[in-house]
């Protein structure tokens, strides 16, 4: 519905409810800053001139811009519930995200995607949902669901619903399987956009996925994959996660003709790092350092999401649109005063001030536990009589991995760990067992329910005791991270929620983090790279070389199993 | 439906039947000439690269650009039915076009949107349709039909129907008129774009315009307008009509900033114009000689157009597309030595070689000719014996007029004209009768079923005979253009269908074009602008000073009909 308050307001025969006096509002479309004040009213930019509002805000020597947009995000790698995530990313100045629930629906399918919708409706930040496309991720491993093209339909017409999510099996797409294809199909029909993911620099995959409709991509790590992938009409999202950070090196490739094609996304982001580094902000601060125009960031953090999905009510300062804007004193440090969701004050400086929105109730679907038969020292077992047995060789920071071999008779546990992948969703019984070598905590096991992409229960020590205590308690606490020692919990994080998600403020996951962080410490982890993270990769049989699923060592060059 | 073939070629399994070999294929995205082969299937891109094709067309040292796009076209200004309309946009490199059938609906209402949606399924261009936004255009002139939002619904979702055209009655928009909100609610309810017609620096109305959600605009004329626009997120749509020439003075604005944001339309565009300077094509070409890199203008002319319109399926040579494109030997001069529609050949050298369409059939709706009440000399006669009559001054070549006076006993047929207009769609013998001045022609009369908006008859002449003549040979012929003289008709061109399209091929239309402009000129017509064309927005009561509807002299700065 138009507004007649708000047209009145516009053409200066009602007074604003709030004024922005005399700050400098980007103007998204010509690129320049326009000192003008700017009234607000009924969470609606009413324009831009001269306004007399019922609150003024001197904005002198200030910047007015949009909030930021995330155009890919899965919210699972903040590991906290959208009411902790809402907060926390609205004092960074992120007033909307594009959340796949790809992880959530790895172990709940369909109500993971309804989860989120229900959050959406409660907390303050703009939450906008893409559709998961890989359930399961591969046929290699044991998910929580399967989602098929007519399990996702019924939620592709939902209005928060903007499209098909990342299409990571792109083989699937260029071979034209037609699983894979009647989803793309089934998005094209509503007319919401096809996300995609894939890295490569081979122009016949970029021509075939383009040709399947494959809209965006997130995927390119490299400056030559970015520029096939913008000429082949994907939209270019730049990422910046913890773990893969691609915008120093993709930056180089936006030019004037490509900028409106380019935005920004953080994919995978941990709580420490939103919290201390920052979200989409960081990413804007940074290209800034790097010698990208201000305005140019502004636009790839806002408008030019805005405009791929869709979404007419944001991106830019403009009349109509929602007054979700960031107030900032430096243009250059993007240094943020304070951050405006629908026209009201959510935090200053960087901290949280808006309202604390309720608790998200889990739908029906989610209230389910891990469902993981219990195992025994005899699963354990690795048959070390074989003359060669494979190992997991750790490359510290990435998620590729080598695939060694060693002589069953030098198998030890000063030099390897057992890793060991638990069934979690059907109580299978499926147990993957084998070497992994680079870890360096002893006397102990590790433990954790986030295991891309099924999130089975991965496990890796020197001793069975501290494995099966490990697996025990992981659940007990319904999932979560766990680091044991001599049969004790030395530190943990639950995340009963789908073993993804903590039920506590996001200063709690902190602090778990820290302490699980000094219990590997203690155990003799150097801090040369992130242990659970690097644990959370090793189950994902579809990133080279080595990787172990529950059913077992998989050799991903070969794209098999290993008989072992 | 996903063309598995067309996966097949694009990676390399499968021949194309098509290739374009060694040619500068322009990427769109990143505003470079890519040399490579371009590869097409069953009417689509499959790929850049290298490929091997059943057929192969040499382009070496051949420029290959995607087809054009008219982001705002009234095909009634043409005079042309669809099916010729298409032969010679196509010939000129225009693949599609977006149409807003405004002139045709103040006669026939919504039979005209159905005339243009079944002319689209029969005709090789691809005729998108706005649905018009104003009818009538006020409410100070009798119009063939009224359309309100609940009128436009039914054919709001129809694939083809891309929006709401051109909403001429900003002040409507801006004070918040419910008829004309609801209809840009309507349209909103559909997610489908709203498009505007509103020239003014007022800031203000600029934000209650956007604050509305309108979107884009073409009656922009000054760079300050067309700043103002673009700031308050409206694309722009440059327009260069045959009356209307905006490209030299909007130009300037288009920067590497909001370029994605800027498009190409011609909006009116006589045949002539079309067939000898040219359409899109002539755009670019003009862009070009004024300094602006081909790249951006073919851009404007093509991408943008598309993504703003969600046209997911052209606007660039990008696998998956229609292969909707142009074959270009000099890129400065843009020579365009091919158009292909659809992988189709369709013209050469600007001539049209593609099939002659089926003509199209008439909705029985639109099988009505003129209905006008017979009138008499009695209806043509002036009060004289009034002090001062007003008088209509003509301004060449501008569309806006002069309010003039002259005291009644001054009134001679040597230095005037009468002007007179009938309504012509519910014979209510409604007749408008006053004083034109600047028109050259003696001893004669025009007369003309063109008449912006409502295209009411529109006569003007010396002598009451030959007014009546041309009323009457306007009848009989179903509307048209006619010259009298002496109770003879000189010249005519029949527009039969509702009294603004011709169903003769557009070789003909021209020719009686011509043969109108000689019987004027054989008049005592000088030249000095188009008689026809300045009759033709006489009965328009929205554009200053003095106008004439079917009710009587108007007053276009006070808005009221003059007393006579």
């Amino acid at each position: 519905m138009i507004s007649k308050e708000l047209l009145a307001v516009a053409r200066g025969d009602l007074r604003a409810e709030l004024v922005f006096r005399g700050g400098r509002v980007f103007d998204a479309f010509n690129g320049v800053f326009v000192e003008t004040d700017l009234a607000v009213h009924q969470g609606r930019i009413a324009g831009m001139g001269d306004y007399e509002g019922e609150t003024v805000v001197d904005c002198q020597g200030k910047y007015l811009i949009p909030g930021f947009i995330d155009a890919h995000v899965h919210l699972e790698s903040s590991m906290m519930t959208p009411d902790q995530f809402s907060g926390l990313l609205l004092s960074r100045g992120t007033t909307a995200v594009v959340a796949d629930p790809h992880e959530l629906a790895n172990v709940y399918g369909m109500h993971a995607v309804d989860y989120l919708l229900g959050a959406a409706e409660r907390i303050p930040l703009d939450l906008f949902v893409m559709l998961p496309s890989c359930v399961p991720a591969t046929e290699m491993e044991t998910a929580g669901a399967v989602l098929e093209a007519e399990d996702l339909e019924p939620r592709m017409g939902a209005d928060r619903v903007l499209g098909l999510g990342e299409m990571m099996n792109f083989p699937g797409v260029i071979q034209g399987d037609d699983r894979v294809l009647a989803k793309l199909e089934m998005a094209d029909r509503y007319r919401k956009p096809l996300d995609g993911h894939m890295d490569t620099t081979d122009r016949n995959s970029f021509n075939a996925y383009a040709a399947a409709g494959i809209e965006a991509n997130h995927e390119c790590t490299t400056p030559e994959a970015a520029r096939l992938n913008l000429e082949n009409g994907l939209r270019l999202m730049i990422r910046e996660g913890t773990a893969t950070k691609n915008l120093e090196a993709l930056l180089p490739v936006v030019n004037e003709f490509n900028l409106s094609q380019c935005m920004f996304c953080t994919d995978d982001r941990h709580p420490d790092h939103i919290r201390h580094e920052g979200h989409i902000d960081y990413m804007v601060r940074r290209s800034i350092s790097l010698g990208i125009r201000p305005e140019w960031a502004i636009r790839m953090a806002s408008l030019n999401a805005a405009q791929f999905f869709g979404l007419k009510d944001r991106g830019a300062l403009q009349p109509g649109k929602l007054a979700d804007m960031l107030v900032v004193s430096d243009l250059e440090r993007l240094e943020i005063d304070q951050v405006y969701k629908s026209g009201v004050l959510m935090a200053e400086h960087g901290e949280y001030t808006g309202t604390v929105p309720e608790s998200i109730p889990l739908p029906e679907g989610m209230k389910v536990g891990l469902n993981a038969r219990p195992i025994t020292r005899e699963d354990l077992v690795l048959d070390t009589d074989r003359p060669v047995l494979p190992v997991i060789g750790i490359i510290p920071n990435e998620v590729v991995t080598r695939h060694e071999e060693v002589a069953g008779a030098a198998v030890n546990m000063e030099d390897f760990r057992k890793i060991v992948v638990v069934e979690r969703h059907h109580a299978s019984g499926n147990v993957g067992v084998g070497l992994i070598r680079g870890f360096d905590f002893r006397n102990g096991a590790i433990g954790s329910t986030i295991a891309h992409d099924s999130h089975n229960i991965v496990l890796a020590g020197d001793n069975d005791e501290d494995i099966l205590t490990a697996f025990e308690e992981l659940n007990r606490i319904r999932g979560g991270l766990v680091v044991v020692s001599g049969g004790k919990v030395l530190a943990e994080l639950p995340l009963p929620i789908g073993g993804l998600l903590s039920d506590r403020p996001y200063e709690e996951v902190e602090e778990a983090l820290e302490k699980l962080r000094l219990a590997v410490e203690s155990l003799g982890d150097r801090g040369r790279f992130d242990p659970f993270m690097t644990l959370a990769f090793m189950a994902l049989p579809v990133i080279p070389e080595l990787k172990i699923t529950d059913r077992g060592m998989f050799d991903v060059m070969a794209f098999r199993h290993l008989d072992q």
